[in-house]
């Protein structure tokens, strides 16, 4: 059974498919975010810190910490930003974190501070960057992401893909790097853009799983790029996904709508022994907000379950 | 390609692997519901034709009817009511209709008014219903929904399920019914009550998928039986049943979470062409719903959609 295993100073997470989904918390990330750069660049850490604690408190599993403020010099400014963001989350949390960088030179001074076993994110198939980041990886003994491009970049084709994720396996392999230490991030494409998005990711997860037999992630936000609610997307994404044998995602834990899909593809893909935390997290959950002309449907479909549950329940006891 | 032909006079719908989610109404059904029972002995169809509109404005695909009011001479009084409530719902929608009763005769009946080519919910393997319901089915050449319990009753092994589907799918045969007429229902048990529900159903869906190549049903809010917030784990079971292979479910289409999930899970699942079905229904969807505390993760979120959503669409349209 694939086993990646991470950890903070104190805290030990194990990334596998018998394991509840892995949820790495995006939020430390100034891509995109003028606002938190332009305070990380000011030395003001306050939003780093209330997005550590509100990710952990929402039930995020591992925390991505991204510090890429500017393209500008990246080589100078990156790596003490990264050093400094990643000491305050760790100093706040006791998670796994994930070093997040495309500046080699900040990935490596960001071994250097991070305490336990954290995720390197990322490598992709491109050859410079293979030679770049695999040492990094073979010498702090640590599990990367691998995302399933090349210099010829983004193929649309899954085999593709496939081919490209299974060439730096075998290359980590070169270096003494177990599979176990690469989660292969099979590039989620807008099912907007492209309709068989979906499919062919679903069958590409399955591929990772069962040929190459590693973990996988992916940036779970890209489904639904350019659709309206895109949570909707989002949420029926997970559960799909799960199915198919994806073992973690780079995503958002404070949205509701997706980690709830999250701990019900854990209920239902065996993770959440006796539905424990399903159980413990919705047991006051109050269906009103479903909407009040949902009210009497709300009874009958318990009703429904009850017949066919109740049928079920007495034979299969028996 | 496996395709179930259901109609009513005007409309007719295919049930299959690259067609959207079938949607069967369970809404007009007097088990557990002792006022609709009353009414409908009473000669009252308000609640009835109110279901029906109901279900069909909601998004059902087909409505399933069942008039089992009483376990007292079903044999007399439910054949007529099930014949008096078909035509009542047949004359108010123009969706197909499935024709729900344990009582042979009432099925019979049903059979003689009902327009088009409704969907027989259901033969068992026990021989008594296979020698009483299949001869209708090749009659009246309709599809029927084969659940998989014999004079055993439900067995928890999925393979002893499996094995009885295709016993009902060869006893078909030899009446020489068609196996894209048989629609089976695996039985999902109540995953509160046993932890490999899930696991179990996922699998025997996809071999009844490439081996007995048969579409596939359920009852679908058993599977949260007996937890909190049924409405999570069924929305969550749904895109994960679909990506197995279950092309239908018996479930209530008023409730707009398990509604969402179908159609997102349409959209992933390819069957959803430029995500119109989704586009029309939530374009003008308010996030609001999801929470204020959300409101700068919803950003955030959106701004990790677009950096991966914008290099993936630049490359992989280069």
């Amino acid at each position: 059974m694939t086993r990646t295993v991470v950890a903070s100073a104190t805290k030990e997470i194990v990334i596998g498919f018998d394991q509840p989904f892995c949820v790495i918390g995006e939020r430390i990330n100034p891509t995109g975010r003028k606002k938190l750069a332009a305070e990380m660049v000011a030395g003001n850490f306050e939003t780093v810190k209330s997005d550590a604690l509100a990710q952990v408190a929402a039930g995020a599993t591992m925390l991505d910490v991204n510090a890429g403020v500017t393209a500008v010099n990246p080589n100078e400014t990156e790596p003490p930003l990264l050093v400094k963001t990643l000491e305050i989350v760790q100093e706040l949390t006791d998670i796994p974190l994930s070093i997040d960088s495309s500046v080699t030179e900040a990935i490596k001074a960001g071994l250097e501070v991070t305490k336990g076993r954290p995720l390197v994110n990322s490598v992709t198939g491109e050859e410079e960057k293979l030679e770049a980041i695999l040492p990094l990886i073979k010498k702090y003994d640590v599990p990367v992401v691998a995302i399933s491009n090349d210099e010829t970049g983004i193929s649309e084709d899954p085999d593709v893909r496939f081919a490209v994720a299974k060439k730096i396996v075998e290359r980590a392999a070169d270096f003494g790097i177990p599979s176990h230490d690469i989660v292969v991030d099979p590039l989620v494409m807008p099912i907007g853009a492209m309709g068989t998005a979906g499919l062919q990711v679903f069958k590409l997860v399955r591929r990772l799983r069962d040929e190459l037999k590693v973990n996988t992630t992916c940036g779970l936000s890209n489904v639904s790029f350019g659709l309206p609610h895109r949570h909707g997307i989002n949420a029926g994404f997970i559960p799909m996904v799960i199915g198919a044998g994806m073992t973690s995602a780079i995503m958002n834990p404070c949205r509701p709508q997706e980690m709830e899909a999250v701990r019900a593809a854990n209920v239902l893909n065996g993770t959440d022994p006796n539905c424990q935390e399903w159980i413990m997290t919705y047991r006051d959950h109050q269906p009103a907000a479903a909407g009040a002309a949902s009210a009497p449907a709300e009874a009958a479909g318990g009703s429904g379950g009850r017949r066919r549950g109740g049928r079920a329940a007495r034979r299969s006891a028996g």
